[in-house]
């Protein structure tokens, strides 16, 4: 269940400005906000089923577009590596501490990683 | 209009999948395999102002899609980034060149260049 949000948040992360404006802040209230079904009915005036189906088409939708572009999969596999980069460059003795120094940066800002927050 | 083909292209490596095959054939054609509209037009058998027209509202609909997305110039400034991290780890001197042997494969692998290629 955890894993589905995560992954739902992720593909609305990359895809969500393909959807409609109000699937959008539907999913934003939802796989963000973390607001129930039946709030989201309250807030809309809707039915829960209306806010269900909205939500299982927008879902529909981007798991479409993961499905034909497969960034998300291409993505998550490049922080990994990055990741590992990062780690090893990190642990390395090495004689020009400053080319270190700003090779960390980059991969910092390229995982966006907080400056100098160490990671584990 | 090299910067045109070129950004086309790479629109269309991103985006390419979300055309329709028709579209996606076209694109090839004239973009990967540089065939002229007036080759594609013989190869399909319509006028040259057909093939235009099904380009230009391709090219419209990719430039959509980075409109709404963005990863296109996302990922072009992160190789930029990463290929400089390549570069300040090769020339780095450092005591322990398994670790920096692993780095440089991974960063390798992430930026797509061939093994041992060396790399300017």
């Amino acid at each position: 269940m955890l894993e589905k949000m995560e992954r739902m948040a992720c593909l609305f992360d990359f895809y969500g400005p393909l959807l409609t404006d109000r699937q959008q802040r539907i999913m934003e209230l939802h796989y963000e906000n973390d607001w129930s079904l039946g709030e989201i009915a309250a807030e809309f005036g809707v039915s829960r089923q209306a806010i269900y189906d909205i939500l299982k088409r927008a879902e529909k939708a981007l798991e479409h577009y993961e499905e034909r572009l497969g960034l998300v999969g291409k993505f998550s596999t490049e922080r990994q590596q990055l990741t590992e980069v990062y780690r090893l460059l990190r642990d390395m003795d090495v004689l020009d501490d400053n080319k270190k120094k700003r090779a960390l940066t980059l991969l910092q800002e390229v995982l966006g990683m907080a400056d100098n927050r160490g990671e584990g």
